[in-house]
C-alpha cells in the first residue's frame, strides 16, 4: 500500500486554504475535528454549528479554535464552505451531507456507510457478488431498497461519488469521491486488524471480536449511565448477542476487503477511560501459520503507512495511540488448540483514527494534499 | 445444587471459635481475608505473617483488624492455629500449607490446584478418564509425575485430603478435606460460567474466553507497570497467545465439570479499576438452543445458591459484585452466525469470590458451619 | 462525650421493628439509606418513593433491598410509616418532612438546617447571643423572618421539636426531637474538625477551609459536567469567592459549637472519585499550641466515639473512611510562620457520615436504640 | 511583560540545529522533554541517559523519539552536546549540570534553585536586602554557606551564570545565563499566581496555599503508595505542617518577585489523575480590592504572554491546561469576611509548564530563539 499522497483522479488539488464548516462542533468528535482543523495549515474553519451551544463562540467552547460563531444547523449557510465535516448524529448526518451542493463532505455518522460499502462499482461487481448474509440484513429483508440507516439519496454522479473512508484500504476511491462516509470507530479497529487475513482469504471460521472503548465513544449528551460515578470502577459489555448496530458495517466492510465474507461475532464493552479502543480479535485460520509468516502479512500490507504501526513483540495498548491518529496492531499465534487460530489486537484513539483523525485524513485525500497534513 | 450447609463427612463441627492464622496478611488478598475474618462470628484471628511489615501490628495495617503482631513466616508458630489461610505467593503457599499438622488449611496460591484437580478419586476414575490434552501439559510431557506448579507432596490421608475449592461445584469433597486449593480468580469466573454447559456436554467447539481484571489481581508489590500513571486511562491484553499461567487450571477444572474436556483460548486484560473481573465467554454449541432454554440451565444449576446470581435480562457488570462474594452471570444467544453459539458473561470481585471470599466459604464448609457465615 | 446510647428524654424506646419510609430512594443518597436500612436489625423498610423510577421495584434498583414498590411522592401513604428518611432535594425535603404527623423524620436536604441551628432554646439563649454575622445573612437582612432556605414551618411542639443532626455534638437535643435536619456533607466534615478548637475558644482568625468531594456529592441526575469524560483526569474548584450555598450552615453550626462565631472561607473542589470528602482546614490560633497538647483536644473530645477516629501521626485519606460511617481526623501544627496556626484534616464518606450514615445514627438516637445499630 | 523573544545579552543566537543531550530520559519528566525535543525544529537530540533502561534505545522507550542509544550517565560524552537538559533526581542534577563545560544547561532538579534565587546581582542587592526568614533556613542556620540542596559550585563567570527559570518573570537573566535552575512544579504554579500581588506589595498576611497534583509529579520509580490500587478513589494531603521540601524555593521565589517577602503555608495533595496541578491560594490583602481592579493586575502583567491565560469568569481546571505549556489563572474576591482577601487559582500541567515545557521555554531563551518554538 503506502500510496498515501496521490492526487485525486480527474480533479486538481483543492483551493488552499480550503474553507471548511463543521456540523455538530461541540460534541466530543466535533471538538476533536475543530482542534485538528485549527492546526491544519491548508484549512480555514469558517462555520460551526451546535444546537446546544448556539449563540456562543467556538473559541470559548474549544480552546485554540477559530473565533467563529456557533449557529443552529438550520441557520447555517453551508454553501459558503468548500468542504463540510459533519459530526451530526446518526439519522441527521447523511441527510445534511448529501444536501450540500458541489463541495466536499465527510460524514462521520453511520448514515451513508452501508450505501458506500454496497455501491457496486463495475470492477467490484466483476470481482465478486455481494455476500448474501449481510446484504439481506442491510436491505431490510431482501429487497432492493436503500440499506437501513441511509436516509438520503446520494446524487448520482458516477460510481465514485461516495466512498467508504477506511483510508488505508480505499484510497483511490476516496480520492475520487466528493462524499466520504467516515467509518465507525469499532469497524475501523476491527477492519484494519483483519484486512491482511481477509485479503489472503485465510479466515477459517467465525471471528470472535471483543472490543472495549472509552466513554467518549458514547457521545457528550448527559445520560445517567455515563456519569462518572456510574462508569468509574466499572466495566460492562453491551450490544450482547451480536446485536450492536455497527455489525452490518463491519460485515460489509470485511466483505469488501477480500474474496470471502467472514462471520463476525462482535461484542463491545465500556471502559472507565476517556478515549481509546482496544479490539481483541480471535480468528480461526484456514491453515496453520508460522508466527513469523503471520506477522509478515501485516508488515507487508502496512509498510510505509504513516498511521499504522505493527508491533513485533507485544500487543498494543491504549497508551500507544491515545492522542494520535495511529492504529497499533499486534498479532499472536494461539497455542494449545487443535485448530489453527490467530489473535489480532488493534488499538486506536476512538476520537482520532476512529473519527476525527481519519476524517481529516480523508479530507486530505479528497483535496489532493499529502495525507498526513495537519495530523502529525 | 444448593446443598450449601452440609456437615463435613465423618467429622464433627469445628471448634467455635476456631483460632486462625493468616499467612501473607498484608497483600491485597491477605488484607481482604483479614477483613472478612474480623467480622466472622466463629473465628478468632490469632496469628498473621508479613515479610514486608514484620514487627508491626495487624491492626495498624488493616483497619478493624485484631491487634495481632505481624511476624515473619519463619518465626510463626503455625501449630497454635486450628486453621490457616495462606495468601503466600505461588511457589510458597503450597509448601507452607502442606507442612501444617492436623489443622485445616486453605491455600490461595496456585501451587496445589492442579494436584487437587488431577487427583483421581475412585468415583472420578470410574466416571471418566482424564483428558489427554491438559494432562499432558500439566504433567510436563506425558509422565505420571507431579503436575507443574505443585511443589509439595500432600500427606496421603485418603482421596479427600485435598480438594479444589470451586465451592458451588465441589462441596462434598471440600467438606471432607483438610486442605483446600482455592481456585484462581480467572478460573473461578470462567468455570462458574461454563459449568452448566459442561455438565450437559453442550460445548461444540473452542471456547474463546476474554476476561478483564482490576489491578489488585496483580498483587501489591511495587512494579512500574502497576503505577497509577501507567494504568489509568489504559487497557491492555497480556498473556496473549493462550499463554496465561492459569490456563492449565482452567482446562483441568473444566474437564472436571463434565464428560468432555473443552478447548479454551483464554486472554486476560488489565483494567484501570481496583477490583473486579468480567469474563466474556464465547461458547460454540453442539446444538442450537432456545434463549429461554439456555438460561434455564444456569437458573436450575444455581437455584438457591447464596453467592451466584443469574441475571435474566442483561449482562452483569463489575458494579453488581464488587464488595460482595457474589458471582453474577448473564447469558445471550448469538444472532447472525451459521453455527450455534452462546455468550456467557460472569462478573466477580477478584478479591472476594475470586480469592478471600471463596476461601472463607470453603473454610465454613470444612468447619461444618453454614456456608454463608461471615460473608453477608 | 461518648454518651452514645442514651435513651431519648421523655420518650420510651421506639417500636421494634420500626416501619420506615424513604423519600427519594433512587438517588445516590437514597440508595445508600436503603442499603443501610436493609441491614438494620430494628427497621422494616415499607415505603419508597422515586419520581424517575416510579412503577418499578426497589429491589431491582438497589441490590439487596426490600421488595417494595417505588411510588411517586404524591401517591405515597406516609402516615403508614413510624419514621421517614427524606432524601428529597433541597426545596422539597423540608416541606414533606414537616408535613408528616406524629412520626419521626430525618430530612437530608438543607431546608431545615438553619432553622434547626438558629432555634433559640432557653439554655442557648442564656449561654450566648447569636452572632450577628451569619444571622444577618441567614435572616435575609436582619429581620426576624424564617431563614433562607427554610420553606416550611415546624409545628411548634417545644424547643426540642427540631434538631440539627451533627450527632457527636448535639446528641441530647437529637434524642429529644421528632425531626432532625441532617447536616450537609461539607459542614459535617468541617464542623467535626473544628469543634475542639471552637469549644475552647482558640480560633484566632479567619479559617481557610478547602475541601474536595467525590462526584456522588453532586447527585445522580444527568448533567454534562458530571459525565465520566468530563470529570476523569480533571480537578476543579467551584463555589469560589466564599459563595457556596452550604456556608451559612457552616457558620451557624460553628457558632453553635463554642462561645465565639468564627469567620470561615470555604472552597469546595470536585474530585475524580466516586465517594469521599477530604477537608483541609487552616486555623489561625489565639495562642501557640504544643503539638501534643493540640492533639489532646481532639482525643479528649472524641474519646469513645464509635464513629470518630483521631489519627496520631498522619493526615487521614479517603481510603480510611470510604464505605464506613467514620470521620477520621488528623492535626498538624504549622511551622515557619510568625503567627500560630493549626492544620486540621478531616476525611468522611460523603454518602455515609456525610449523609445516610449520620441519618441512621440520628434515627437510632431518636428511637432510643444504641447509636451504632445497623452501622457496623 | 511579554518580552518573550528577546535575544540573549552579549551572545549571538545559538547553532541551529543545536545538539542536545537529555539526562534521565526515561522518567516521566525525561520522556516529556524527549517528546518536546522530537518536535522542536531547531534541536537535534543526540544523547540520552537512563540508568534503568541503559542498553536500550530511546526510540523504543518513547514513541516518536530519535533513535539514540540509552547510555548510563557515567558513560555519556556530555561534551558532545551544545546543550544538556537534566532530568536527574534531586542530589544529582546540580552536580552533573555544573560539571559541563561551555554548553548551555537546564537543570530540572531542585539542586540549584535556591542558589539561583539567592544569588545577589548588584541590582538586586541595591533594590532590597534578602528577607531573613527564608534565608536563614536556606542557608542552614544563618551562615553564608551554600544553601541546602545545592551540592555543587557554579563556575563563577559573572552574576548571570545561573538563573532561576520562572520564565515570565526572569527572562532577561535567563537569556543571559548559561545554566538555568528550572523551577519546581508547585513553585511555578504558586509564584505565577502570586506575582501580580507581590509586585504591587498587596499581600496583607499569611498566604494559605493548597495545591493538588497528579501522580506523575512523584516520579516513575515503583513505590507502593503510587500503585493504581492505592491512588485510585483516594485523595490525600502530604508534607503537612508546612514541611514540604519545595517551601524554601517558594518563599525565596516569592521574595524575589516584590519588595516584601510573604509568609506562605503550603500544603500539597495527591490527586488520582496522571497530570496536572491546581493551586488554590488564599491571599489576605493589605487593602480591599474591587473585583475588576483585582483581575486587571493579572491581565496587565500577563498581557501578550503566550503561555499564561487569565480567565475572566471562572476558576481554571486541569482540563484547561493538561497537554499544554499554559498556566491558566482565575481570581475571585472573597465575600463574607471582615478582612479583605483574594482567591487565586492556578492550573498547570506539572510535566509541561511545571517541568519539561518551561525547560524548553528557557532553552529557547538561552539560545536566542522565539520562546514558543517547539511548544505550540
Amino acid at each position: 500500500m503506502a500510496m498515501h499522497s496521490q492526487s485525486p483522479a480527474g480533479r486538481g488539488p483543492a483551493a488552499d486554504p480550503l474553507t471548511v464548516g463543521v456540523l455538530g462542533a461541540t460534541g466530543y468528535t466535533g471538538r476533536e475535528v475543530v482542534r485538528l482543523l485549527a492546526a491544519h495549515p491548508s484549512v480555514r474553519l469558517v462555520l460551526a454549528t451546535s444546537e446546544s451551544e448556539a449563540g456562543g463562540s467556538l473559541a470559548s467552547s474549544v480552546a485554540g479554535a477559530a473565533d467563529v460563531p456557533l449557529e443552529r444547523l438550520a441557520d447555517a449557510d453551508l454553501a459558503s464552505c468548500d468542504a463540510v465535516l459533519s459530526c451530526l448524529p446518526h439519522g441527521l448526518g447523511g441527510e445534511w451531507t448529501t444536501r450540500l451542493g458541489a463541495g466536499l463532505a465527510v460524514d462521520l455518522s453511520a448514515d451513508l456507510r452501508l450505501q458506500a460499502l454496497l455501491a457496486r462499482s463495475p470492477a467490484a461487481t466483476a470481482a465478486r457478488s455481494e455476500p448474501a448474509r449481510w446484504r439481506g440484513v442491510a436491505d431490510g429483508g431482501g429487497g432492493d431498497g436503500p440499506p437501513v440507516g441511509a436516509t438520503a439519496a446520494v446524487p448520482d454522479s458516477g460510481t465514485a461519488a461516495l466512498a467508504y473512508g477506511l483510508t488505508e484500504h480505499h484510497r483511490e476511491r476516496i480520492g475520487a469521491s466528493r462524499i466520504v462516509a467516515n467509518p465507525g470507530c469499532y469497524p475501523t479497529a476491527v477492519l484494519l486488524g483483519l484486512a491482511p487475513l481477509l485479503r489472503r482469504d485465510l479466515v477459517g471460521g467465525t471471528i470472535v471480536a471483543n472490543a472495549a472503548s472509552g466513554v467518549t465513544g458514547a457521545g457528550r449528551s448527559p445520560a445517567r449511565h455515563l456519569l462518572f460515578a456510574e462508569v468509574a470502577e466499572d466495566f460492562r459489555a453491551y450490544g450482547t448477542g451480536n446485536a450492536h448496530r455497527h455489525l452490518d458495517e463491519m460485515l460489509a466492510g470485511a466483505a469488501r476487503l477480500g474474496p470471502s465474507a467472514p462471520e463476525i461475532v462482535f461484542t463491545p464493552h465500556l471502559l472507565p477511560v476517556r478515549r481509546g479502543i482496544l479490539a481483541s480479535l480471535h480468528v480461526p485460520l484456514a491453515a496453520r501459520l508460522d508466527p513469523v509468516e503471520a506477522l509478515s502479512f501485516w508488515r507487508a500490507d502496512y509498510e510505509g503507512e504513516p498511521f499504522v504501526r505493527v508491533l513485533a513483540d507485544r500487543p498494543p495498548t491504549l497508551a500507544d495511540v491515545v492522542g494520535t491518529n495511529v492504529a497499533a496492531i499486534g498479532v499472536a499465534t494461539i497455542a494449545r488448540t487443535a485448530a489453527p487460530a490467530l489473535q489480532v489486537f488493534v488499538a486506536i484513539d476512538n476520537l482520532l483514527k476512529g473519527a476525527a483523525g481519519q476524517a481529516v485524513q480523508n479530507l486530505n485525500l479528497m483535496a489532493g494534499w499529502p495525507e498526513t497534513r495537519g495530523l502529525q
